[in-house]
């Protein structure tokens, strides 16, 4: 008997997760959350690629007037690219869903993760569906979250509480993009009681600061989702705040999950920006360090390579001046005022967490991009697929 | 005896390459271009990267009045990221050229290329100077482009002949960049009569459709120099169509080279996108494929995967529907109208040049990008830089 967790960790959710043989590995791959509320209230982010698989398409429209009461998930296959069959399928699963559950099919959201371009087989999925609304259940968070792992190593969980309310989540697969896939899935539950707009307003602040600084490889998913449901099963309803400020630790719990289990990674980086003019020049520079393959290769080689930070810095339009750049490795600062700093034997990079830290000197504001190194494992899980 | 090529080719020019004991291995390391005229017109492009070395600065300012006389240049060191005394490095180089030959020091063009954060060792450098000065001859081109190699493992040079006038080009070591260099110089040569205002449009025009176009691991170097200089000593002035015809293709062979010759790289890849609304978006969506991690490894990997190339076109603002996008490899289609195609088993990615062509159904217009694949060498080369 598992204990509540993850997204049946707040009052008002069941869920589930079970095998419906869509996976080679035969591993559980159908996993089911219902909101039984007694409210509805739902809010969802999605990828901002515009090629997005069929199930993006269903659950954007699902979501569009605030109200969501379940998410269907399956992993062993992203339905992306698959046309206008690919979205029936979507439909034909969130249809199945509310028939098992004498729920109304638009109020049901559908996410899809596994491979680009490949119908699902929908014989074994819709019969994983009706196992997986049989086998709900309020300890169903933990299998929910191994069901939608497709190569993440470990299943990921995260939960906070408030004062009479909490709010659980689960998610999967970001990190390094797994072969051909398309990857990060989140679903997030909370008991409090809180309208749509409220829903919608705390979760993409929260994403904004979690999610969206997570950065592994550059690469952006055509399946990415996050859903949060809110059940009102508390009968408290904290403050804007109190809910947002609870929200962005569940997602950044999440993000480092992610960025820790990325496949093929040797190093999870936190790339801290500070002393910048806006939040959203700390955060541009951070991405173009997070996105230098040299930088990446650097870190794995354990070198405390500055040039290649400064050089990535250099294409951004932040302001700064290139002479006043400080970064430093695991603290010790090898560039001051765009020149040699410390002795750069100093620095230590041989632990899996590394923190580079820029300086701008433009200003007081700061952000943190998370992302992995580059490594021969990423080459290997991402040039062996077809093989 | 060597026969006039490269930057030797036209008429007008003498150059040498050296060896100063700049570099450990003991290889040629300085060269020196000169235009003796009757005319010294010239125009040059730079890096756009806001962090640059002391040598672009001074580069710069050197060719602002469309003049120069001279290039010397220096591989096994970039002189980046070393502060005033660094500049004031490079204006002693070019003194030391001036003195020598008897020219205006604000006419000779430094560039430098190699290790970023390292001051360039003077004395060494100068006795360079000083032996490339007394070495200068018109069969000199050869010996200049074994002398600005890095990593490169082949001298580049290319060379056009119009009717009666010629141009002629080095290049070193674009491609996969080397460990923490900072990489790219070209130096371009016409015995065309030309004033500098025509050579900068036709420099910014061939430039803009090779050496921007070739983009072998989307990062960008603060040492990017490409300089042109006339001297006019052909008597002829040919159209400004039919010269910057004859550098586009003398400045697209060096582009080909570098990317041949990148290291690391198993697959040279053009990316061509057609049928796109402007220019603009099919050079946006081919650079957007070819800095895709994913998609790159996937070649390396032998992998025909079209998934990854509408997940990258999917990030762009560029003009398409992707339920109309065409995708070949090897001009098998392997994904017709944003779905399943060709049977990918049909591609093969067995050879080192793979095309990979992009119809986006938006309109006419067309842009080619050069790239690489992702390889266990090309992060070997950029993480073992330390040890």
């Amino acid at each position: 008997m598992t204990e509540r967790s993850g997204v049946t960790l707040p009052a008002g959710f069941v869920a589930s997760g079970v095998t419906a043989g869509l996976k080679s590995s035969g591993k559980p791959d159908v996993a089911l959350v219902v909101n039984e509320g007694p409210r509805m209230a739902a809010a969802a982010v999605f990828t901002s690629n515009r090629v997005f698989a069929a199930p993006v398409k269903w659950s954007r429209q699902a979501v569009a007037d605030g109200q969501l009461q379940a998410v269907v998930l399956n992993s062993g296959g992203a339905n992306a690219c698959t046309g206008p069959e690919g979205f029936a399928d979507s439909a034909a699963t969130a249809s199945r869903v509310a028939d098992n559950l004498g729920l109304i099919t638009d109020n049901v959201a559908v996410c899809s993760t596994g491979l680009i371009g490949i119908r699902l087989p929908m014989d074994r999925l819709l019969g994983g569906v009706d196992a997986a609304s049989n086998a709900l259940s309020p300890d169903g968070g933990a299998l929910a979250a191994e069901a939608i792992m497709t190569t993440d190593s470990v299943p990921k969980q995260a939960g906070s509480s408030g004062d009479g309310w909490a709010i659980g989540g689960m998610a999967k697969g970001a990190g390094m993009l797994a072969p051909g896939l398309a990857t990060m899935l989140v679903v997030l539950t909370t008991d409090a009681d809180l309208a749509a707009e409220e829903l919608d307003t705390a979760l993409r602040e929260a994403t904004r600061v979690s999610f969206d600084r997570a950065d592994a490889d550059g690469c952006m998913s055509t399946n990415d989702t996050v859903i949060l449901m809110a059940s009102g099963a508390s009968g408290q309803s904290p403050t804007p705040d109190e809910f947002t400020q609870s929200l962005t630790l569940v997602c950044q719990d999440l993000a480092r999950q992610l960025i820790a289990d990325a496949e093929g990674a040797h190093h999870e980086i936190a790339i801290d920006v500070v002393g910048a003019a806006s939040e959203r020049d700390a955060e541009v520079v951070g991405r173009e360090i997070a996105r230098s393959n040299l930088f990446k290769c650097a870190i794995f080689g354990g070198d405390p390579n500055w040039g290649r930070v400064l050089s990535a810095i250099g294409v951004t339009d932040a302001k700064f001046d290139p002479d006043a750049l400080d970064v430093s490795f695991n603290s010790v600062m090898v560039c001051r005022g765009g020149q040699i700093g410390e002795d750069r034997s100093l620095v230590d990079l041989s632990g899996r967490s590394v923190t580079v830290t820029v300086d701008l000197h433009a200003g007081d504001s700061t952000a943190t991009i998370l992302t992995n190194d580059l490594t021969y494992d990423y080459v290997r899980e991402n040039a062996e697929y077809s093989t």
